[in-house]
């Protein structure tokens, strides 16, 4: 068996283009490029060109994904290689890491083997800063909060409420639960809060939604730090944190310039929580890919369920674009394990299994079809996977007219999803619509839980907590109903519950909470339990880092 | 009365020098520059000259301070301005600014009006993310600390005893007391701990006293963070953490490269507490600038009896250098408050509160004569000094044949400052000596303490309470008696009591903590109450600040 170099191994060896030159290349100014080392830059939202100047938007997608991980943003890289690669110029357009997973279990972020973004081991670090300027604002406005609370409440904060938390990039489950202002009267109010991971944080919602620094003040403006002893909502804009916090994010809105292996553009943008948001690089960031593209490459979190329904129904919406071709990417492990295969025994052939886990590709290829826009699958080749599996995938998707192929360029970067890129761009190029929402944002809030549960996921119906129907209450009153809604929901099964695998059938969706993101612009509906602040495991990817005596990286696999 | 701009108005009015020209007017390799923007670059710590090829250093300190500021760092830039201005090459060293107090009740803290660091919005800001760099380290630590705990607690960790704290760049007053790990068994281990501010984070002490990534690999493998149930101390390598700290401040250990508003070369890097730690810029950034000057700049913290001393006995040592002149600043309005004038009545005449005052001056002058490097005096000149009251501190200089000389380098830059630079120069020139420090490392760590109140403070004596002279013992064990000792202290008197300006006399001082900086290299005397965590005031200058249209920052007075 072929012994392959390991990500930072590949990624090390890249010849990178200065950054300087690959933005000379695609047409941007230089003087207005702002360079961070010789291989990143930021570019500012002024590069944004009309949307009749604009490329197309090809979505990436997956069918549930499995712990293992089905190399959505390898296939994202290497879709932007292959499309190069066939003459078609390309940029893609990826969320930034966060540091906390990188420390924990996942090691680095930036795809892999010959599809990754490079210099990766600054990607995976602090790259330029963006997480560190959102843990900033939104810890900044804790303080600001608790230092009001503390001189006096003047606007009534009902702290048995809860009020704004903080967020730190790291993965500490001992910060979940905190109990803070203890010592006395000199250090503030005790209280009960904790901290999210950063990418929780919903000024990185914000961050990735706003079309502009007016629009970011707006919905700084708009965010909700607590709610007073009436039960309405106090704003940051209450508290007149908006233009601090804007401030503190001047540089963190500008999307990220990188490059792939090779020397393919990529902005590399914002990376919010697939769950309680909406899980897309920024907008700005697509829109500037799509700027400097024929086609703008980008993904989605989590499989099509959560991560596409919300590209269409939140950021499609926000940027008023729409893309022109879907990619799901499938894996022949993960529909192993959808046919009911256990998750450490997917390297032996097994067609019963398989069979039985496409009715998983099948929803989803449903539901993309529902927004009415072409898709393509991509068969992601691992190792394992056989001949005979790889083509009952490829002829599954072809009886049903939806064109598909392998893609091999995890092994082979753009080299291996040629075939790949033509099938994409044939779709793309001969669809010149919109999607359609599966729900008019004019429906209240509960009936568009209703659409999403039952056309995407499969559920027969929707049941509320007490909770939840109150929380349905206080939107209906605060006029909020025209939001829309950011399903938070386990990624590993169309239900509400990870251990259904393949195409469940006959189940309801609970959802116990809402929770209104204002500034974001949607509405939180949590179903099944949220882990808004990861742990480490027993032995952290951190223990294997280092610094080499020559300064490079090692131990970000 | 002239009607003077603001700050930020100035240095956004400032014609600065691409940093790539810059660094090439120096003589810096432009391939090894690491650009951030067009105007802050970080410079690898190869481009450190051996030290025969190196400049002289002028260290600036003060008397003790007023809760005013007595302008030291607007000294140090205008004073390297000034020394270009007489034709001697001069580079600039000095400490990054702090992102919680900039919110909080400083607004800034680059130098004022024509002595300024620029770009100052973004150097008051994010900067090149150095804080943040350390923030993410020694919040890492404390998640694998905790994470150790909660899976069994192989190396005996008594958390009673306190563990490794976590640290916030932001003023958080509710943070500094908290109780972590609630929730349940899921979610870590029950235990009282706290945040301190970014800036008194031992690995900032690290940071600035490396030299070189081996070395600070070293200091970090050191660092205590925590002790066994038999009380012996547990450290950072024996979680094997290192490694990964490293490469999180792989960034952050290389010197940043500014400029000040007349194109001075600027290196502002590395700002730790100038109480529990040694308060100066990073030793790395100190040997650049006189690598690159024929005389480095540069600032201690506070005045000299905290600042001076503290660079001396720790920052030199390390460094294995030795300043060759030292300016201290005085002002009018800080003697006339040390002879016993109210903080707020400063504006009028009184040279009998001056006189009186100036023996807080004679105190620290004698302090930098025993070290046995030549002093001269700089007179920081404000709006509301009469000419007889800045006629008598330079006579007052002069008579005890100390060179002394006004600084108007706030209102008119280099020029202002141009007899003060021929001072200093004309006394480093004539200085090829080292200093003297006032005591021998091999003596125990309560005899340096001793050494010190006494020499330094003019005290008659040292009182340790029980859990001091406990510490004593374990630092015996130990076998680190021959760390230097760093002082927290007041930085208002030359005692440990705040309220006693001037020259007190017939005190003693209260050690009442010691605590093991094990990798920053020092013992922590603590006498009197040290605060590690600022709070936010009445009105945060956050409230004030904004990003205009534009895109330019408001509000960073």
């Amino acid at each position: 068996m072929t012994a392959y170099k390991s990500d930072i191994e590949i990624a090390q060896e890249a010849v990178l283009k200065p950054v300087m030159q690959l933005g000379k290349e695609m047409g941007i100014d230089p003087d207005i490029l702002e360079p961070y080392g010789h291989f990143k830059a930021k570019v500012p939202l002024e590069a944004v060109k009309p949307e009749e100047e604009r490329g197309k938007i090809i979505l990436v997608t997956s069918l549930n994904p499995t712990p293992a991980g089905e190399g959505k943003s390898t296939v994202t890289v290497g879709l932007g290689q292959a499309l190069n690669a066939i003459g078609r110029k390309a940029v893609v357009a990826l969320r930034e890491p966060s540091l906390g997973p990188t420390m924990g279990l996942k090691g680095g972020a930036c795809g892999g083997g010959k599809s990754q973004v490079v210099p990766m081991e600054d990607i995976n670090l602090h790259f330029t800063g963006d997480l560190h300027a959102i843990t900033s604002a939104h810890n900044t406005l804790a303080a600001l909060v608790d230092n009001h609370i503390h001189r006096g409440n003047e606007l009534d904060l009902d702290i048995r409420k809860g009020t704004w938390k903080r967020v730190l990039d790291i993965n500490d489950r001992s910060l979940r639960n905190i109990v803070a202002g203890l010592g006395g009267r000199l250090h503030g109010v005790p209280h009960e809060t904790g901290f999210d991971i950063t990418v929780a944080s919903e000024i990185m919602a914000v961050l990735c939604l706003a079309d502009g620094v007016a629009d970011l003040k707006d919905r700084l403006r708009r965010m909700i730090i607590g709610y007073n002893s009436s039960g309405k909502p106090v704003t940051c804009g209450d508290l007149k944190a908006e233009g601090a916090l804007a401030l503190l994010l001047r540089e963190a809105v500008k999307p990220n310039l990188v490059q792939t292996l090779e020397n393919t553009p990529a902005f590399v943008h914002g990376g919010p929580f697939a769950n309680i948001a909406h899980g897309c690089n920024s907008l700005a960031a697509t829109k500037m890919a799509a700027s400097y593209g024929e086609f703008a490459v980008t993904e989605s979190g989590f499989g099509a369920d959560l991560g596409a329904e919300k590209f269409f129904h939140i950021k499609a919406e926000a940027g008023g674009f729409s893309p022109s071709a879907v990619v799901l990417v499938a894996t022949v492990r993960a529909l192993k394990m959808h046919g009911g295969r256990a998750k450490d025994d997917l390297k032996t052939e097994d067609l019963e299994a398989l069979e039985k886990g496409l009715e998983n590709l099948e929803k989803h290829l449903e539901t993309i079809h529902a927004f009415g826009v072409p898709v393509v699958v991509a068969v992601n080749a691992f190792v394992h996977d056989t001949k005979a599996e790889t083509d009952r995938v490829l002829s599954f998707c072809r009886d049903k007219g939806v064109p598909a192929e392998t893609a091999e360029v995890w092994e082979h970067g753009g080299a291996g999803g040629t075939a790949l890129a033509k099938a994409a761009a044939k779709a793309a190029d001969a669809f010149d619509g919109y999607h359609t929402p599966l729900y008019d944002k004019k429906i209240p809030v509960k009936d568009k839980i209703r659409r999403i549960v039952q056309e995407v996921y499969g559920a027969e119906g929707v049941d509320f907590s007490k909770e939840a129907r109150n929380m349905l209450e206080t939107i209906r009153q605060e006029g909020l109903e025209e939001l829309p809604v950011c399903m938070a929901k386990t990624q590993y099964s169309l239900s509400d519950d990870p251990s259904k695998l393949g195409r469940p059938r006959g189940f309801r969706i609970t959802v116990r909470e809402l929770r209104i993101s204002r500034g974001a612009g949607f509405i939180v509906a949590l179903t099944g339990s949220v882990m808004t602040m990861p742990g480490l495991p027993e032995k952290p990817a951190a223990m294997e880092m280092d610094v080499l005596d020559d300064g490079r990286a090692a131990g970000l696999f």
